[in-house]
């Protein structure tokens, strides 16, 4: 059997740096608190766990003590949330991709310059929450790239910002009604390209072999995406982990794809291939 | 007969400010230069030379003695034609569009906020090069809007002005590319609105009549534009003054389309009218 596993597969920067600070600090014997769990992927979280590292709520917060380790995960909370961590004096470890404090910050200053703050992506995404937190709510959320901004005042400065898992073009697009009707206009493209690649190299290894697995949590949106994107191709599969793999099934093809989302540990990925060599 | 007369047919608003400027300082008697034609027409430009008016050339400044009142006409000149004229100490009368103005204006602060200028117009017009000058000669013109932008550096600032008579929707496709390649962009959308009014309330009119009278300056480009515009539609012919129609063409259509370019005076399109309605 042929494997073709793709170069794109696992942590993204922000989830490998995430993951870092948080086993550094709690290498040190720390007790630790993330609010959510760190990433979509239930197999690392539970390894997190018996490293001491807790999964509590927004409310919870209220009953650390002063000093406490807190991480804010990779796609950062909200401006007011921080502001509460700090005035309890909790020790933060901001785990914040990079990536997405640059949307958090470009947001904050549009706002702070006047202009009006506009932010391309998903209401209900955390991410794009946090964003809109830091425009001091004042930013207009536009989940659909075919948006006319038939609504912007035309001498007003737009400034806008996106979420940043979103794709580019579509981003450039919807731009295009803004630089129409708006004067000044402002762009910060704050799109991470490693979706962006994992997606086209899952696309492009699912047309050349006869079935996919896509290797993640169920919960985690951008493998899931994956999925969706492979199966249309060919037969695919999203597995949490190798136990969810039948070997007759597998028997039946002679070249296997696999990738994975930007949240999956390289331990799970490289399971899969090895059970995938012995067949 | 029936004549259609475009709503929008005539002096734009800078053209019509610089004009009065003129006329307004011609009135008091005083003796006037402009560098080059005040305007592409040469109607007005022979009425403006009986009021004392006189075109010179670039070269004839050294010739101006300290005091003389020189026109800048409404496209601009270079900075460093403005600073001559300073330290000639002659007296300007600015007549540079406000349009254009703000254009020369924003690539002036992008040069000097460290962006890569890019300016959207065609080399050779005058607009453009008064507007390059302003970047210190440090910005780009791009003359076509499919331009793929894969010369811009990633990391670099870009900032985008464009030539006020451009189409929008090309400006708008232009930029498209440069926010997908670049992480920062600032875009002034320095258009004018009456070119694009101009030509497509010609458009109209021409679906509508048999025959359509374009009046305007030969040398003048915006004049000529509507009337490829309108040939392509209809029968058309592009005049300057009303001695070039032949009344037995005129005779043969029933619905008459008329409109005219940007330096295009009043009295023209009316000489013009004035003998459809004797048909």
């Amino acid at each position: 059997m042929k494997i073709l596993v793709s170069k794109y597969a696992g942590f993204c920067f922000g989830v490998e740096r995430a993951i870092n600070m948080v086993n550094e600090s709690a290498s040190k014997k720390e007790k630790l608190y993330t609010i959510g769990p760190l990433i979509h992927n239930p197999q690392v979280v539970k390894r997190l766990e018996k490293k001491g590292v807790s999964v509590i709520q927004k409310k919870d917060i209220d009953n650390l003590d002063k000093g406490a380790n807190v991480v804010i995960r990779s796609h950062g909370i909200t401006k007011d949330l921080y502001k509460k961590l700090k005035n309890k004096e909790l020790n933060i470890i901001d785990a914040t991709c990079p990536f997405v404090k640059t949307a958090q910050k470009k947001a904050e200053y549009l706002m702070n310059q006047d202009y009006d703050v506009y932010i391309y992506g998903e209401k209900q995404h955390p991410e794009v929450k946090s964003i809109l937190s830091y425009s001091d709510y004042k930013g207009k959320i536009i989940e659909d790239y075919t948006y006319n901004a038939d609504d912007i005042e035309k001498d007003k400065k737009c400034g806008i910002v996106t979420q940043t898992t979103r794709n580019k073009k579509r981003f450039a697009q919807l731009c295009e009604n803004f630089i129409i009707k708006s004067k000044e206009l402002r762009i910060y493209n704050t799109i991470c390209d490693a979706t962006f690649k994992r997606q086209k190299d899952a696309k492009k290894i699912a047309k050349k072999v006869d079935y996919m697995i896509i290797v993640g949590g169920k919960n985690s949106a951008n493998t899931t995406k994956l999925y969706n994107i492979t199966k249309n191709i060919i037969p695919a599969i999203h597995v949490e982990t190798v136990k969810e793999l039948n070997e007759n099934v597998l028997k039946k093809y002679n070249k296997i794809g696999v990738t994975a989302g930007a949240s999956t540990p390289e331990f799970l990925i490289d399971e899969v291939i090895e059970k995938l060599k012995l067949i």
